[in-house]
Parts: C-alpha cells; sequence; structure tokens
C-alpha cells in the first residue's frame, strides 16, 4: 500500500498511471488536466502552510490574482514574444441566435465549431507574478525598503504531457521582492538557502542547478544562454515521474530592471525598480512527497508528518 | 473608516468605485477580473471554513478540479446549447517560426493577431460540478445510499460588467448529492435550511426565492419557465451591489436526472441516478460582509468576527 513508486526512470505515463490507480488524480480525457483527490489537496494545503511558516518573518503584503488576466497585459509584458506556444486566449460566442443555430449544427455534425468564436479581452494566467507588476506600478512610486508580495494562482501553460508534473493547469505559490538589485538579490539568495533546507526536511531528495527558461525557437536559444551566462535563473530539482530528469519544484529568478522599465515600476528618486521571485510548484511538490514517501500519507516518515501536519 | 457602503441603489459601479478605493479589489484594465487584497482573501478563507463546519456532519468526499476542463465534456454537457455567451475555450499558438514572425509583427502594428491561434482541447469550467459528473460514472455504480462530493473551483463566465458581483473569474464552493430523486431533494431541503440560518448568522438580511438560469435565446425563455414551474433551482439572495435587485449569493439546485442520464450515472442495480447541489459564490458572499460590515474587518460586529475568525 505504502511502497514508493517504482522508480518510473523513462516512462513519466507509468508514474501517471500509478497516480490514477491509486485514486489521487483522475482522468478527464485531457492529458495534464486531472481531478486531484482531497488528500492530493490536503497534501498542498499542508506544503503551503509549512512555506507560509517559512516566510512569516518577511512580512510580505499577500495578493490574489484568478487564473485569467488581461490580454492587453499579457501583449505587453513580452510573453507572446518568447513563449507563444504556451500562451492561452480565451475566446467566446459572441453571436445572435441564427448563428447559435449554426453553432449547434456543427456541433450536432461533430463539425469544428471553434471558429464561431471570438478573442475576449482575457488570457489565461502563465505565471502567478504577471499581473503584479502593473497593479503595483499603478500603486505609485516605491518607499527605499522596496516592497515584497505573497501571490498564488493557478497557471496555464499549453503543453499537453503526459509526465504529471507537466500539467497544463497548475498552483503556483509565489513570492515576489521590488527593490534595489542589492535588496532583490539578498531575497534570492535567501529563498535558495530556506528552499533548499525546507525541501530536505521533507525528506526529498534536491539539487539546485542554474537553469533556463524554454524560449520559443532559434531566437530562443541566444535568449536562453543569456539567461544561464548572467545567473538569473536557478531551480530546485527533485527526481519526480523521472531518476533521470529531474522536475523543477521550485525557482529563483532574478529579473534585474526587465518588469521595472516595462511597467514603470520606481522608486521616488525616479530609479527604476529591480525584481525577483521565489516560486513554489504546488502539484510537482505534492507529487514528489507522494513519489518519494508512498501513496499513503498516514505511513509517510513521522519527522516528514510533523512537519506538514504541525 | 469602517461606515457600510453608501447603498448603491441604482449604480453598481459607485459600489465597485468603493472596493477599489478601499484597496479591497484592484483594478486590471477588464471589467470582471479583478487582484483581492489579502484581507479579501481571509475573509474567503474564513466563510469557507465555516460552510466546512456546517457540513462535516455529511461526510462529503473532496474532489478539486482546475479552472479548466476537456472542450469534449462541455460539448456533451449541453452547456453551449442552453449558455453558449458564457463559455470560455482556451485557444493556443501552434505556428512555426515563420508563423511567430507574424504574430510578432501584427502585434507590432497593433492588428488582431488572435486568429492565428487555434482551439485547443480546453475549456474553461463554467461551474465547479461539471466535471464531476463524468469522474464518478467512471468509477463504476453507485451504492444505495448514493455519493456525495465537497467541490471547489475558479468558474469562468463571459459576462463582463461593472457589478463586483458578476466577475468573469469566480470561485464556486459547491456540495454535489448523486442518489434516488429521495436522497437528492432532501438534501437540497437540509441545505436551503442550513444556508439561511449560516447567512443570517452572519448579519446579513437575506431571502430565499424561486429562479431561473440565464438560458440563451428565445428558446431559452421556454427552458427558464419550466424550470420555474418545476422548482428545479432556488437562490439566497442578498443586497450588494444594489438593494433593488438583490444577488445571488447561494444556489440549490435539483437537476433531476439531467446528468445521470448524459453521463451514464447509476445504481448498481441500473437505476439512473438523480442529483441536486448548493454552490456557495465565495466572492459575492464576501463582498455581501463587506457591504453589510464596512471595509474594516477589525470592526465587524463581535458575533459576526467571532463566528468567522472561530
Amino acid at each position: 500500500m505504502n511502497a514508493p513508486f517504482k522508480a518510473p526512470t523513462t516512462k513519466a505515463v507509468d508514474f501517471l498511471d500509478g497516480l490514477f490507480d491509486a485514486g489521487l488524480l483522475m482522468r478527464t480525457g485531457v492529458d495534464g488536466v486531472y481531478g486531484r483527490a482531497g488528500i492530493f489537496e490536503e497534501v498542498i494545503d499542508r506544503f503551503e502552510a509549512l512555506v507560509t511558516r517559512a516566510a512569516v518573518g518577511d512580512g510580505a503584503t499577500r495578493i490574489h490574482f484568478p487564473p485569467g488576466m488581461p490580454r492587453r497585459m499579457l501583449e505587453k509584458s513580452g510573453y507572446l514574444k518568447s513563449f507563444p506556444q504556451l500562451a492561452g486566449c480565451v475566446h467566446s460566442f459572441m453571436g445572435n441566435e441564427r448563428d447559435h443555430a449554426q453553432l449547434l449544427a456543427m456541433l450536432e455534425k461533430g463539425e469544428d465549431w471553434t471558429e464561431l468564436q471570438q478573442a475576449t479581452e482575457v488570457v489565461l494566467t502563465p505565471a502567478a507574478c504577471y499581473p503584479l507588476y502593473p497593479t503595483v506600478a499603478a500603486q505609485g512610486p516605491l518607499k527605499p525598503a522596496g516592497a515584497l508580495f505573497d501571490l498564488k494562482s493557478y497557471c496555464f501553460r499549453h503543453e499537453p504531457s503526459q509526465d504529471p508534473a507537466r500539467m497544463q493547469l497548475f498552483r503556483m505559490r509565489e513570492f515576489v521582492r521590488l527593490g534595489t538589485a542589492e535588496q532583490v538579490t539578498a531575497f534570492r539568495q535567501s529563498w535558495l538557502d530556506r528552499g533548499e533546507r525546507l525541501i530536505a526536511a521533507l525528506g526529498l531528495p534536491c539539487v539546485v542547478d542554474l537553469a533556463n527558461d524554454p524560449f520559443f525557437g532559434r531566437a530562443g536559444k541566444m535568449l536562453a544562454n543569456n539567461q544561464r551566462d548572467q545567473g538569473l535563473k536557478f531551480e530546485l530539482l527533485i527526481p519526480v515521474a523521472s531518476d533521470d530528469k529531474p522536475t523543477a519544484c521550485l525557482s529563483f529568478n532574478y529579473h534585474q530592471d526587465h518588469f521595472g522599465s516595462l511597467w514603470g515600476l520606481q522608486f521616488e528618486d525616479g530609479e527604476i525598480a529591480h525584481s525577483a521571485c521565489v516560486g513554489f510548484g504546488l502539484e510537482r511538490t505534492a507529487l514528489a512527497l507522494f513519489r518519494h514517501h508512498g501513496t499513503d500519507v498516514e505511513a509517510w516518515p513521522d519527522e516528514v508528518r510533523s512537519l506538514l501536519w504541525a
């Protein structure tokens, strides 16, 4: 009952099938879109509470955004330049009764009715922090101490996969620090330390490594190399669906003044703000816990249980 | 500081502006898509905990679905027949590097690039229970006692509005009962009673009334009348943005065997299951609390505070 999953070194789909068999995830018919069992949710709840306790001294301001944001915001953000293949734009039917009759007839015949829709003003949020920068910029200049935010959002990335650690819809908890280069890099360093300690305390094997985002196309390769050369992105990796290719469960990003310049985030003296963030992949971390400690949480190691169910 | 909002009897937008001014909601530039302050989230958390306590004796099975579900599931559900105008379908860019260059050129020129996308297999979830029925049907026949589920999901409805109680993206907590007609109508009646007591205990004025869904078009009027004649839908209404038109914060629905027939939900003897649900509009209830008790939760009535922060 509580045996950790057989190490699925090559086939993530075997790990996924094991999660379905254990009733932790539920099939919907689309890769990367699953139902979650109550106990899966409880593990996420408890892990989030642990993260909150690790962050309590920082005094972050909690803000929440829904899983969708304005299309104009995504267009301005540069996301469509770097990751066009991952973005999701919400389209809706805006026709009259005659158009509706056509839609139903097409649906009845099994034809593609989706072109009868038009793009709305809403896109799906690709990372929890995207709506934050323009929201904070609208609140006026930063104080000298900068600012720190605590976010959580469902995110969408169009990358259907049978690796359960690569869902199309997943939750990200994120802390975002705005301030000077020194302030935000010190914040990132403190979470590189805290994140690794936190994951190790949960009995999970992990390494922290330099990383890059999956930029699109040939030009994207240069962006990725540049990001690596400057040490802008680190990831905390845990073997989840594969021992050979561990999964990024936490990421630690320094954006320099990219978002500050883009959205006009600045101090009272006009200096452009830098930003950094730490993101926790909530489904990924829960999956890592089930992978290494087994499907029965009652039989997880005592030290892990006492930490989560504190 | 703690004055309840001036009764915005005619203009919901005044109530919305008051929420922005108080920092409880944050503008994003799109009607019905807002950031939420930490205290707004905390009120939702505490209200949800109260609902959980009211339901604890029922022993519901918790399941969670993400804010998107398979398009095929929505197509089969009949939603596009009844509410085509509210549905949201996720489209993504699936082109090559040349297509991407075209997209960026159109974006640069301010042209409509959205037609370069194709429909994905994902649509946004319109109500928390939609993905549940096929999921439960796949688990085999129901036992004689039926089943009860505890759901929570972000939902999308394309109805941009300046009434803050009509968001495009909002959260719904929902209990869904599957069983015989007697079992599910008794469940609904118990929540009609419990729901009204719970809202009254929070110091909110409310009435329960017969209701209908916003079915599309002329044919929809007949469906709405039919739904009313059969007493299938009740709503608990609280004045939120308007005193004249109170807002449905809870709804109590009896689906007869509609979902049971559609998805093959049946008992071991082959009898088709009936279903009923109670839905809690989490943003709407939080808005009702701020509307009636003021923007400063520290100054809310003691009996309300002690109930929520129990």
